[in-house]
């Protein structure tokens, strides 16, 4: 009955929109994927520096504008202009310009799907453009070489404006993959070609995966099912082994870097010196724990020496390149958690460690680059507040730290080449966006766009962001609840939590709604309080914090879920007996884990692609954290949802993409085949051509499967 | 709330057993998998005759008496005294008599799991053996051969107790498969090697699958997931290749009986002349709607002719082998539904029909063989009622039919070798089962047992049997009702439909409850009128009955299905508006077909393994009701409840077995991923280790999750 009257509601509100100003949301307004899901962000600019300049503009797809002072608005380029000059060379039109990346103030190139193109803003003319064959990917194209790289059947092709393709090297047989991003994109990876400073080598990855085991999925669009393997590494089980790869351009010739012995390892993190002489790997060992900084000679392949290690009991993980500081020779920044949090250290190839340049119980989220003279370095941290971003500059000779941003929140930010001048977009738990103008030196703040509130109007519930102690008593953790509107402190309201609790996410921030799901929002208008909270285990806090889990994933994520909900329990307005609980892939191992372990507390649950035996997980990322089955066989059982399954009360639907490559699909039909043995009735739901997250307008359906469950059941 | 009721009541329940005498079923007492459902099976006596003689045995598994006059008890064997003499020869024991075979009345055969056994029962000895290796299958003893063939690592064997076996035919390929039942035991097919009469030569099949297309089903017990591919010919693709072999034993000879082109053809209903010159196959093309009946000389292999042919419009079954007649050279009993309704005819092999053996408005639905004199044929049919099975015999001279069995109900027979004693084994709707020994020529009955009610003193509903007419407005369709104990005619109930209605299976007989499942008899308990019924389209009702689904399966089975419940909805005491349905397989077609036709009809509906597009079901099946994709392009599409999603408005289950080798999972995948498109909440559940039931202590689970979604939301 619940649901017929929530299907009216829907139905309802859908038909009220235009005609006046709604009230309601819907699930097609809230999630992405949905028919109105854009209108409900915030709106945004596109906004940058016009290359090497402070000139700021606004690219509005069709046409680009340079703000000029207060805030003039001069067209600079038109995407009419851009198609015609292309059409004049036979090339496919641009669809929009938002690609377009500046090569100085006076041209630009883009990728139209078909060719690199550099285009004179002036002359309005294609300068010169490389094209690839159809089905080439991983288009990497470098303005120093004025070349592209790219994968084309699996074999990786230099090409230029003038000569034919040239071979890099062949793949040779399927199992070897050139060029891509290699372990399962840990450790910071997100590609597999790397153009040298210069322009004058390409450095790549090769990795060969005949040893790793196929794991086999199933299309059932084909007209009789088809198998569609990939390749996947289990905890424990044998990995691949990945080389670099260095091409000499003008010399034609192709080295790999003798990284040797032990072949399962991790490299990670390739560098370039200013100079090409070298390549810096952060190499490190298959038991995580273990890293060294290599530098490689790129002409002769050798490791010349191991700059210096990394070790930890519990694991390091490198997650980017040495930077290297403009002009002075082989000097670089390296980022470490080794005093306990992400800081920035200076350090000469040569001499080693020069200094730690920050420190503090705080982290360095991330690192933008140096101002012009090379003098500071800009850098986005934790340092006011885990909550907040700002950015900051540090100089490098004193260790001196400015802040650059100012309003409380979550700043994105945008640096001119000088590092005069900065593009800063923030939010906060109730600014939806402000785009401004920083003058660095001036410390003086232009405003460019404030966005309206898109609920404005609307009855939303009250989001507030909250503390509380961790399950140890001591750890202050973040959370985040929304009230329904029009909230009566005398009613008693249902909870849906909203979870995922794993290594590398922030669910709540000083961001727009404290960085609430849309989805939340629209559960608290259905009645419920919408409740979220980062357990111990989540990033930005430090080593502590973040590595407590070690050899045992969700014991301690759950015991400091378990007291956020008790806190919410305590409360006269919540309905402690209608506790539900929704997550997805790590956020699903969790759901299942807690309705497990607190049986009498969630009455409901909603897991997503969980993991439910971490042994069923791949190498890089369940390693880190379990170290191997073999290794760790008590707490592989611990953390094992699949072995508990008799605790089971509440209602539970698990739901899984059936091409899933990232949690195999054998993770819930494991866990499903163990509840039928124990004899639990747990509810099922698979999305058959879906993998690991269920996208585009299917989402919509997804998610009223879960808003549905909650409303029949809890 | 109503859910936890349930779960007290049936937990209440199982505590309450032993303690005195309960009221209430559980799922474990009424589920074949269940702790106690064999209890509440009425209890059953296994008794034949002793070989050639008139005698009665009955065997209790650990001893076998002779029944003598008077129902005297006589010992004859022990399962001790069987085992001692097995243990002197270094036999494996047996673990029970039941699987014993009867040679005459002195000795037996059985199979040990190791070798093929000849027992004498008076000496107490073991006559002699013929082992065969671990591994091997499809043992197929024959006495006048007194040897053994069998398949071991996909080859073809002959072993006999004096020499070593000898290979008769090498499969060479995994795609070759020998001595099995071929074209997806249709047909009547149910194995593949054919011992002549005379024991000199065994016939047997051989299956080419190199052309039919893989369907790959995953292993998710595997340590990772592991491809366990099938072959499996769907509608309107390549076909398997059958050729029939032939043996001599003492020429040590094979040949290829010469079954010619087109290959993709049906090799059904193989039997030997008794003299072993010929073999006759029924030859069926592919498209089903021709049979030629040809016979092939066994020593050349050649075809010697077409003895007749049989054609329809519609399709042409053949289901039963010739049936020789002892002593009368080369005549035989042929069954045929070309009148309209399946009968016998005679027929000669030199001189053709003889003459049509039945004629009426029933059909024969088992032929047993002849009295000793081979003057009279025992058959079983439908001729005193569709419902009841009764046995008969045909005189062969005059055609006078006499009945056997007398009183009404479902009789199962046994027949003593010179047709003068049967031993009858009945049911009927009141009558938990009856066993008696029938004098065929006294007409004398003698009662050997008589089971009790496995339900004295409990809480049952009443089980009925009703007439309706079929959507056509004339045809007569058979229904059951069980109403709910202590039934009030003045309260409003709900109605649970179990259905099937495919061809092949009739669900209301006047057998002990009207032949109902058990659950129905649970959910009655439960408060539900359980509902069933044999739309058109069921078998043994005769070809217009039967054949009247031809090319547009679900659409006339759908409406008379609809007939019943629009006379369950005017019933007073039937509560309109909550009408659910429930069904596997083809009933799990029937369901969502039902639901999607009728969709202000079924509030509730559970389908299981559910064909939902004919096109992803296999050739020989499917292809008979449904020609091909390509043939009866609009009739696939008629049929596809993958096209009517968006009919859907009732609360639908959908549940597969994950490696169902019949119904391939693909069908309920890709009705899901339709109903996502289409924006359709649609319930689904996995077995994922069960094929096309779900079988042993799972069932339980499964049909508690059945249960559980009608308590929950009809």
């Amino acid at each position: 009955m619940k649901r017929m009257l929530l299907i009216l509601t829907m139905t309802l509100s859908v038909l009220m929109v235009g005609a006046q100003q709604k009230k309601q949301l819907t699930l097609e307004d809230v999630i992405s994927g949905g028919k109105n899901f854009r209108k409900f962000i915030p709106e945004n600019k596109y906004m940058g520096f016009l290359g090497d300049t402070d000139m700021v503009f606004q690219n509005e797809g069709d046409s680009l504008y340079v703000i000029g002072e207060n805030n003039s608005k001069d067209l600079l380029l038109s995407l009419t202009e851009v198609n015609e000059a292309l059409k004049g060379e036979d090339l496919k039109a641009l669809k929009s310009l938002y690609r377009i990346t500046f090569i100085g103030e006076t041209s630009f190139w883009v990728n139209n799907g078909e060719s690199i193109i550099v285009y004179g803003i002036q002359d309005k003319k294609v300068a010169y453009y490389i094209s690839y064959p159809k089905g080439a990917k991983d288009i990497d194209y470098n303005i120093e070489a004025n070349a592209i790289a790219y994968i084309y059947n699996k074999d990786l092709y230099i090409a230029t404006p003038d000569s034919e393709p040239v071979l890099v090297e062949k793949a040779g047989a399927e199992h070897i993959v050139l060029g891509q991003s290699v372990h399962r994109n840990e450790f910071g990876i997100h590609n597999g070609m790397f153009w040298s400073p210069k322009g004058k080598s390409l450095a790549f990855y090769r990795m060969d995966e005949s040893m790793v085991t196929d794991y086999p999925l199933v299309d059932i669009t084909a007209r009789v099912a088809e198998l569609e393997n990939i390749k996947y590494p289990m905890a424990g089980m044998k990995s691949h082994h990945v080389t670099v790869g260095v091409y000499d351009i003008n010399k034609k010739e192709l080295k790999y870097l003798k990284t040797g012995e032990p072949k399962e390892k991790y490299l990670t993190n390739v560098s370039w010196s200013p100079d090409e002489k070298y390549i810096l790997i952060a190499e490190l060992n298959r038991g995580q724990n273990h890293m060294r900084l290599n530098q490689y000679d790129t002409q002769s392949g050798i490791l010349i020496k191991e700059l210096f290690e990394e070790k930890s009991t519990r694991w390091v993980e490198p997650e980017n390149p040495a930077l290297f500081i403009p002009g002075k020779g082989n000097q670089f920044i390296w980022q470490s958690e080794r005093d306990g949090f992400n800081h920035l250290y200076w350090y000469d190839i040569e001499k080693g460690l020069v200094k730690q340049l920050t420190k503090g119980d705080w982290v360095v989220t991330k690192v933008h680059g140096f101002d012009a003279k090379n003098k500071s370095l800009f850098f986005e941290s934790t340092k006011d507040g885990a909550m907040d971003r700002h950015l900051y500059k540090v100089q490098l000779s004193s260790g001196r730290i400015s802040k650059i941003t100012n309003a409380e929140g979550y700043h994105t930010v945008n640096i001119s080449n000088s590092g005069n001048r900065v593009i800063d977009n923030y939010s906060s738990l109730n600014v939806p966006r402000v785009i401004q103008v920083i003058d660095v030196r001036k410390r003086k703040e232009n405003l460019l766009f404030t966005a309206a509130n898109p609920f404005e109007g609307m009855e939303v519930g009250k989001v507030t962001l909250n503390t509380l102690k961790a399950a140890d008593g001591k750890t202050d953790l973040k959370s985040r609840i929304i009230l329904p509107p029009n909230f009566d402190p005398n009613k008693k309201y249902p909870v849906v939590v909203y979870v995922y609790g794993g290594p590398h996410a922030q669910l709540v921030r000083n961001s727009w709604l404290g960085s609430a799901r849309l989805w939340q929002l629209y559960m608290a208008q259905q009645g419920y309080i919408a409740y979220t909270m980062d357990n111990r285990g989540t990033p930005y806090r430090g080593c502590e914090f973040e590595k407590i889990i070690h050899r045992r994933l969700g014991e301690i994520e759950a015991a400091d879920q378990y007291e956020g909900i008790k806190y919410l329990q305590s409360l006269p307005y919540v309905d402690a007996d209608r506790i539900g609980v929704h997550g997805w892939s790590f956020g699903g191992f969790m759901t299942i884990n807690l309705m497990e372990k607190y049986p009498e507390t969630f009455k409901v649950g909603v897991s997503g692609g969980p993991v439910t035996d971490w042994k069923y997980y791949e190498i890089m990322y369940g390693e880190r954290y379990m170290d191997t089955p073999e290794e760790n066989p008590e707490g592989y059982k611990r953390s094992n949802v699949n072995e508990r399954v008799d605790q089971l009360k509440g209602r539970l639907l698990v739901i899984h993409g059936a091409i899933d490559p990232v949690v195999v699909w054998q993770h819930s039909m494991d866990f499903i085949e163990q509840t039928i043995k124990k004899r639990k009735q747990v509810d099922y739901f698979v999305y058959p051509r879906h993998e690991h997250n269920v996208l585009g307008p299917d989402r919509v359906h997804l998610m009223e499967k879960v808003t549905l469950y909650f409303t029949d059941f809890l």
